[in-house]
């Protein structure tokens, strides 16, 4: 039996596209046979790295109206609900916290697509407490005990860590996929090349276990 | 019999992606039925008004970075030669100019894909008078008298309104494709959801002529 090849994927929770990917990355994994690393983390520093102090389509307005017809066009060609969140860009921080929480307890899958879910299928606000509160419950989870958790040093700490990686790693944007050889695909456009490079990589690699 | 729908190509000889879009366009076109409005256009201004003196590739090396690694893997998947071109972007300006003299004598076209192989298919400087007296040449076209009406007033002038249209129609980036009906479709990633579009709309407004 082989090992099932890990496949990176770093997302942002106010990120339009990462919520297209976010809702369509599992069945498509499944399928490759790969296994996804998610991978929360925050736009915010990246952006400011790069000059901006708000998000790019933001900064750009002939941009940022371009996408938001481009994602409803998006949304109808994937079968997706699509609100507008407002105001854009939401702050996805105390999400981002959560749901990197979560990693090492398995439900990070599940409330990622919730909070998208709830920010873009249901235009509501993500940066509300109790919003995320109802998410968790939802799940069977214990609101508070969680919200206290992701707020504490270590776990801001450990997302700062990997806010750091993204730099590093030369992340812009996202959101972006990671083969095991470290090669790099940004957008909800190139989710399925880049889970095909992953695929081939590991055949290339094949090591029987 | 119907009118074939029109569908404009607005491109940029220094930009990466219109590279791509130019040398796919045509059999893909000819599929979907459509005709293509060839639409040479100047960057500059645009990146001008978004505050930037050049490519946001250069401007943000991060994302440029990653866009001439996207390029590689994009000529290959599309079975296209590629060279980065140095320096990076070219000036586009005298081959702009001709190409939109071409429009109204039909060789547009084939000068532009000319013009893409030899910077991107063959690294060859394109702001090189030279390089485009080359390929006027070798299309049978007097590169002498041409190059001298490309720099007339006039046609300097009918470029600059085309790029006023530009700016005024909300493009941002090339290659930037719209149907009939005003829709916009930015990259070279688009191509095809814009030739559907293109179909669809003009199925929907049919009137036998």
């Amino acid at each position: 039996m082989l090992r099932r090849p890990q496949f990176e994927f770093w997302y942002e929770f106010s990120s339009t596209y990462s919520y297209l990917a976010a809702m369509r990355i599992e069945p498509l994994a499944e399928e490759a046979g790969v296994e996804i690393v998610w991978r929360p983390f925050l736009l915010g520093p990246v952006f400011k790295a790069q000059g901006w102090e708000t998000s790019p389509f933001s900064v750009y307005p002939a941009k940022g109206r371009y996408m938001w017809r481009d994602m409803e066009r998006e949304a109808v060609r994937f079968g997706l609900p699509f609100y507008r969140p407002n105001p854009f860009p939401q702050n996805g921080l105390l999400a981002a916290r959560i749901a990197l929480l979560g990693l090492d307890r398995g439900w990070t899958p599940v409330f990622t697509k919730a909070v998208y879910t709830a920010e873009f299928g249901e235009g509501r606000d993500i940066s509300d407490t109790e919003v995320l509160s109802g998410i968790l419950a939802s799940l069977g989870r214990d609101p508070e005990e969680i919200i206290t958790e992701a707020q504490s040093e270590t776990n801001k700490t450990r997302l700062r860590r990997l806010n750091d990686e993204a730099q590093s790693r030369g992340i812009f944007g996202a959101p972006t996929f990671f083969a095991e050889d470290g090669e790099m695909f940004w957008g909800n456009d190139r989710l399925e090349q880049a889970l095909d490079w992953a695929v081939t990589q590991a055949k290339r690699s094949e090591v029987p276990l």
